[in-house]
C-alpha cells in the first residue's frame, strides 16, 4: 500500500453551509466539487473534503471547523481552506435574525484570522437567496465580509450581485425550493470561482 | 427562504477512511456519491454528507464519527448512517499494526452500537489492499467485523473477497498507488452496495 503522495498532491476543505455541501444538486458535486473536478483536469491532485452543513449560521461554523479541519489537514501536508457562509445569519427564527451581523462579523473574523494562520485560506461570499427582505441583510453583509477580507487579506469572492441577476440561477431557485439550485445553477457558481484569478492564483501556488 | 422537506427526503452521513472519501476517483463521487445518485434517481431525495479522512483508522474514527454525525443530524430529521473503515488498522507502523485486532473490534462495536441507537445504520466492509500480508489480516477482520455486525443487528456487507476477485477493481488500484482504485473501480463497489438487498430495504424504508 503505497501511501505517498506527489508533491503537487492538495486536500482542500470547503467549509459552510448547506450551499458549500451542493444541497439541491442531484449530481451530488455542487459547485465545490466541479471545482475539484475542473482542478483535477487542469492537472492538480486533490483530495476533497466537504465540510458544508445544512442550515448552519456563522456562529456554528465557529464552533466546530477547526476540530474537522484538523482532523483532516495533517501538519506537513498541503492543505488548504476555503470557507462560504452567511446565508443562514441572516434568517429570521422567533422574530429575530438567527446571527446579528456584528456578530457575524465577529465570528467570520475569528474564523478567518485562525485559518489563514493554519493553512492558505480564501473565502466566496454568500449567494442570494431571491426574497427581498433576506436579500437586503445578505448583499449588506457579503459587503461587509469582503471589506474583512480586505482587511485581514484573505481573497474574498463576491458572488451576490452576479447570481442575483444570473437567470440559470434565478430559474433552478424558483423552481426547485427557493433558495438552492440544481445541477445547472451550481456549476454557474462554480464558473464564477473558476473565473476569479484569486482561486487560480491559489489553486496553482506550491505549498508548503 | 423555503426550507421545509418533503417526508421522503434523508441525509446520510457515510463515515469510514479513503475508501468512503472516494480518493484516487476523478470525478469525486467515489462509491457514496455514486450510490446517492442512483438513489436520487430512484426517487429518494438525499443529504449527503462524506465522512471519510483519509488514513483514519477505526481508533481516530472512533473520536470523531459522533460529534461529526450529530452536526449533520438534527433530531427529527430522518437521518442515516453508513460506516466503511478497517484497512488503516492493519498497515505496519515501526513494526507493529496501527491498531490490534482486538482493538479493532472494541472500537467497532463501541461506534456501531452508539450509532444504532441515534439512525438507522449499516456497515461496508473493507476493500482489499492487494499485498499479501496486509490483506491475510484485513480479510480476517473483514470476517470479524461481519460476525460483530450480525450479533448486534446492524446489516453488513462483506465486499472484501468480492473485490479481491474483480478485474476492474485490481487493475485501477494497480495502475493507481496501489490501494485506491479510480472512476471505474468505485463504480463496481457502489454496483455491490447497489445490489444489496438490505441496502434497498434501507435506503427504501421510511423514518423516523
Amino acid at each position: 500500500m503505497k501511501m505517498e503522495e506527489s508533491i503537487k498532491h492538495m486536500r482542500i476543505c470547503f467549509v459552510g453551509d448547506s450551499f458549500v455541501n451542493g444541497f439541491g444538486d442531484p449530481t451530488f458535486l455542487g459547485w465545490a466539487g466541479r471545482l475539484c473536478v475542473a482542478a483535477q483536469q487542469q492537472g492538480h491532485e486533490i483530495t476533497y473534503y466537504n465540510l458544508g452543513i445544512r442550515g448552519q449560521t456563522s456562529r456554528q461554523i465557529a464552533r466546530r471547523w477547526q476540530s474537522e479541519v484538523t482532523a483532516r489537514l495533517p501538519e506537513g501536508i498541503d492543505g488548504r481552506i476555503v470557507f462560504s457562509f452567511g446565508a443562514n445569519d441572516v434568517i429570521l427564527e422567533n422574530g429575530a435574525v438567527r446571527v446579528p451581523p456584528a456578530e457575524s462579523l465577529h465570528n467570520a473574523r475569528s474564523i478567518l484570522t485562525a485559518a489563514q494562520q493554519l493553512f492558505p485560506t480564501i473565502m466566496v461570499g454568500p449567494t442570494p437567496l431571491l426574497e427581498d427582505e433576506l436579500d437586503q441583510r445578505l448583499s449588506l453583509l457579503s459587503q461587509q465580509l469582503a471589506q474583512l477580507c480586505q482587511e485581514i487579506q484573505i481573497p474574498y469572492l463576491e458572488v451576490f450581485t452576479a447570481l442575483q441577476h444570473n437567470q440559470i440561477w434565478k430559474e433552478e431557485v424558483a423552481a426547485n425550493d427557493g433558495a438552492h439550485p440544481r445541477a445547472a445553477g451550481y456549476a454557474q457558481l462554480a464558473q464564477l470561482v473558476q473565473d476569479w484569478s484569486a482561486w487560480q492564483s491559489w489553486i496553482t501556488r506550491e505549498e508548503p
